[in-house]
């Protein structure tokens, strides 16, 4: 293992849960340096950034080529102010040069299908939406390797969910499309330069042939206490994650409004059958 | 625009669909050369190859980092051929030295509350399975990427989805946990080498402040003859975007069994509330 790959390795998981090293190279570096950033400088991107990073976003895999995902790009302080609301007051979405917002979208082939005089059976079920997101999905985290491999900085902006009507209003969605997460993209304030953040234990994760969590107990542990460094190093408060996964999803009220998703996609056009 | 960019660019969307050059690199040169390929060599993968890509996986951001995805790692041929008859005979599945399974995983959660003595209520929802599915396919896309840096290829098996109960059972899935997809991973068969498959043209996916579907049917044209052309060059029928989208969705039969997929989950502990 080469020191580089060695405190990567590091960082990513503590320095008591370094998995065994495989292979490395650049792009697995930059990959295991990934940092959500949740402060951006007002710096505009380079021209035609947002070309550059919809040709990857494009490139990944889609099931069965369906291609099932659109992406609104929003600049215009308006509209961010409302994401931003949608999502608690995340003040990154109003700093960030570019925000996206990445639709699970089967209008498209509903237009296809209806310009071609037929309907499409297949559409309203929930496996057709859960295509539509995970091909969102995909698309956004190469968007993510392209902006961080021309030095930009993100985070997804799940918190679109608490209101998806509110989204699909603003950006004028027709039926059938649904802001799955939004994006920021920018430049990292470095007055407020963040750590990679540690994973859980490899094998925590991560299963052979079967599905088998006795070793558990004891990743968990080592990970509460990664975590809790992490987290007075950065925000001077320890909190392991076991406390963090208790306050996230506790009680339905932290869910924030996301507990009424269900009802909330049936009225922007999916039935999720 | 350099002269490798313009052709990337051009065998991602047809030479009639080209967008405007923005920043470019060798990271997004790899992004833009992405190809599914469903042929490989036997040739097992170097040493520790899997810990690699599973640490570009957890690298990925995980929503609130409550890190709800898993991973089984299947070279067990009894397994392999299992998961080949759900995806309806899918022989790369069998081929590859390396098929992980992505799981939405929502049990470690769940296990740890029950060790906290207190329960979660926030897990029964449809938004909560969400998460869990769109954290499998940020991991997932992360270990595509790092994959392909090490001259691996991959495609992705949704068709594991045809019989979620089933895969469930051949994994030993605890209750919360579902496959959502599969992954083939190693090295390309050269004697089937496929191109870069076009995608459609940006300006039908990538939309400016507001949703904006105008220019649609002509972008669906091009888009069309790109397709028809690949298809021709590859697999000698011209087949347009329009008639494969209209095959996939037109019936409910083509959906193999994935119409039962809300049923499914609920049997494997998914109320989907």
């Amino acid at each position: 293992m080469n020191s580089e790959q060695q405190a990567a390795l590091a960082a990513r998981y503590g320095k008591d849960a370094i998995p065994p090293a495989g292979p490395w190279n650049a792009v697995i570096a930059e990959l295991l340096a990934h940092r959500s950033i949740r402060a951006y400088r007002p710096d505009p991107l380079p021209a035609n950034t947002l070309e550059t990073l919809v040709a990857a976003a494009q490139s990944a895999a889609t099931s069965s080529n369906m291609q099932t995902w659109s992406v609104v790009a929003v600049t215009d302080p308006a509209t961010k102010a409302v994401m931003a609301e949608v999502a608690n007051g995340q003040k990154h979405i109003e700093q960030c040069p570019l925000f996206l917002v990445f639709l699970a979208d089967l209008s498209r082939n509903e237009r296809l299908a209806a310009e071609e005089g037929t309907t499409l059976e297949g559409l309203p079920y929930l496996e057709t939406f859960l295509v539509a997101a995970l091909d969102a999905a995909l698309a956004a985290q190469n968007a993510v390797v392209a902006a961080e491999s021309l030095g930009l900085s993100t985070v997804y902006i799940g918190a679109l969910r608490n209101d998806v009507v509110r989204v699909a209003r603003a950006l004028d969605l027709p039926p059938g499309v649904m802001g799955v997460f939004g994006l920021c993209i920018g430049y990292e304030d470095p007055a407020r330069r963040a750590e990679v953040k540690p994973r859980l234990p490899q094998p925590a994760v991560l299963h052979h042939e079967r599905y088998d969590a006795s070793g558990e107990p004891a990743h968990r542990a080592t990970y509460d206490a990664a975590l809790s460094d992490f987290s007075i190093r950065n925000e001077m408060s320890a909190t392991r994650w076991t406390d963090r996964v208790l306050a996230r999803w506790g009680k339905i009220r932290s869910l924030h409004g996301r507990d009424e998703l269900k009802a909330a996609l049936r009225q922007l056009g999916f039935p999720l059958r």
